[in-house]
């Protein structure tokens, strides 16, 4: 079935498979086996292999739990109706893996190899994806480095692994609108930084924004840039877009925004349904100007995780903005039917998003 | 000897000690033991303990290896020559740890209970601190976020660990002036991010601009400010200060610079002598007319790893600014010799920065 010579040690020790109508919180629980291959400099990626999940186990002074050199990215298979096991877009996620791997000096995962990898793990545990509406199977593959050595200098050694997880929705609201705070304090990310890398970095800077904000009844933190702290950049775990008067806008990839795979699917429906779209910069003060004057007809949040995900109001300072009636606006719902309908085998797949996994 | 109630588990297997006549490479050796001490939302740090040094066993989803949240520091025991074992202010360090924590949402450690810790691993593994001139013993305190989740949030657990590590020189130079690279494109910290937080989203974010300094030939790199690209920050492992004209010059904490222990030292160490010191802004384009002119008499980055290192030739794009006649700079050694010599106990430490290990 694959390319890549994968050596497979089977579980004697299967666990339970969760219950179908048990709502899955996202992220928990993990399916039965893991895809694992090693780096060493000199040698390249080599011992791939499907074993049972099961702890790391790494040297307290292993480079990863002191330097950050550590890289993940997400996306999700679904099964079908039909029972086939397809995954979305899967090559934009090996080639932003391996962006982010450039960016941050770790050696870059052949592509065919990646996907073999995703395919072969996915296959292993296909038990393990969920029917129900809007779930489907989480694939975690993450990069850390592993050099026993305190100092900074990329490491030597990694390990490349893929995790599953059986998820349903990422936000517990679903397509219930959501609050978003726009920040002016923190910020999460720079030109000339690792903004538009999938890393720790990102994360780790955006807590104290996004713990702020839930004391505020917030779920959510609108970054903005870290240079002028007026043009709008994204949500930390999603990418943004407004519907301003009929057009849509989402800022502009300057790197420092990730460049979100579902947000790079909302912008090719968006153009084939002749739906006007900008990439462009956009400031707060623009926002709060179509906010007041009744031209702010949609916000949207986009990700693996949670697709689409509508908003309904937004804080800067002590500006709130309402967007329309507070509900889910017509082409959220359209994008959000359609990206979740070819994802699930329920629309025909013209743009060639779908990989099945046999 | 400690009010924290620490379980002590010795190794049956200790390692043979260096050989006092082999060259310590920074950072690769690690004594019989560790400090771990763990903490769950509810129960608080708990389980402090003292083991062998042993690989940490982790879930694939431990949050660290995807989201960054982790927090390190480093400083050094001393063995004085008549036999007493002295920590360079410690407490110093785990307020910064604390801050650290704060700024990235990891739990705070009380800090009588993270100095006894220290002494405590220290004390045990005391035969291990080296005697030779410039080694000493490396401490790493560091806690990283341990909840098996996949999703943006601050973790509900974590381990606090302590290792240890004999080392020599940081820079295997020595005391022989480096040559640094001054970064126009890479961006390791902006005002509003973690910059002055001791965790691996800096380290990380430096490595891309490390390597290509190092394939020109360059040790280190001088970082620049994230907004308007023109003033001097730090070299990520250092900080860095300028005489210029008799004054003694180092970039003001504006909360994308790391608050070094080593850096406050020498500012205390000018002011007691009567060598006039700022912090304040400091541009390239000042750096360079001061090159120019004359006037640029010392430049060195200050450190725990290195304690000083001057700085013999610094380049901005094709600007080369050669310092002095490019050795070690008068006022550079005399800090050098007072740091060291208190550290070691050779100097009286009038400043009470030195506490003893009993």
């Amino acid at each position: 079935m694959t390319m890549l010579n994968i050596r497979y040690e089977k579980t004697t020790a299967p666990k339970e498979l969760p219950k179908e109508d048990n709502p899955l919180k996202f992220g928990t629980i993990f399916t039965d086996h893991m895809f694992i291959m090693n780096y060493e400099t000199g040698k390249g990626w080599h011992d791939a292999r499907i074993v049972p999940y099961a702890p790391l186990s790494l040297d307290p002074s292993a480079m990863v739990f002191h330097y950050g050199q550590e890289m993940f990215e997400g996306l999700k298979a679904y099964k079908t109706e039909d029972g086939r096991t397809l995954l979305f877009r899967p090559n934009k996620n090996i080639e932003r893996a391996n962006n982010t791997n450039r960016r941050i000096c770790i050696p870059e995962i052949p592509e065919e190899d990646f996907l073999d990898a995703i395919k072969a793990v996915v296959k292993t545990d296909e038990a393990w994806i969920p029917t129900k509406p809007g779930t489907s199977l989480y694939i975690r593959p993450f990069v850390i480095a592993t050099d026993p050595f305190l100092g900074v200098r990329p490491s030597d050694t990694y390990m490349f692994i893929i995790i599953l997880s059986p998820v349903g929705a990422y936000y517990p609201e679903g397509l219930n609108p959501v609050k978003i705070w726009i920040e002016d304090e923190y910020v999460r990310a720079v030109k000339g930084g690792v903004g538009e890398a999938k890393t720790g970095a990102n994360y780790v800077a955006s807590l104290a924004a996004q713990v702020k904000a839930h004391d505020d009844g917030y779920s959510q933190v609108l970054w903005l840039d870290g240079v002028e702290r007026k043009y709008i950049e994204e949500v930390g775990a999603m990418n943004i877009f407004f519907k301003i008067n009929g057009t849509v806008v989402t800022p502009k990839l300057n790197g420092s925004i990730l460049p979100g795979v579902t947000r790079n699917s909302v912008i090719e429906l968006c153009k084939t349904w002749g739906v006007p779209v900008e990439e462009r910069k956009i400031s707060v003060d623009e926002l709060y100007e179509a906010s007041n004057n009744g031209s702010l007809e949609e916000v949207f949040g986009t990700g693996t995780a949670a697709v689409i995900s509508p908003v309904g109001h937004l804080r800067f300072e002590d500006h709130v903005m309402q967007v329309s009636d507070g509900g889910i606006g017509e082409l959220s719902q359209r994008i959000y039917d359609t990206i979740t309908g070819i994802q699930l085998g329920d629309i025909e797949d013209t743009f060639n998003w779908t990989v099945e996994v046999k």
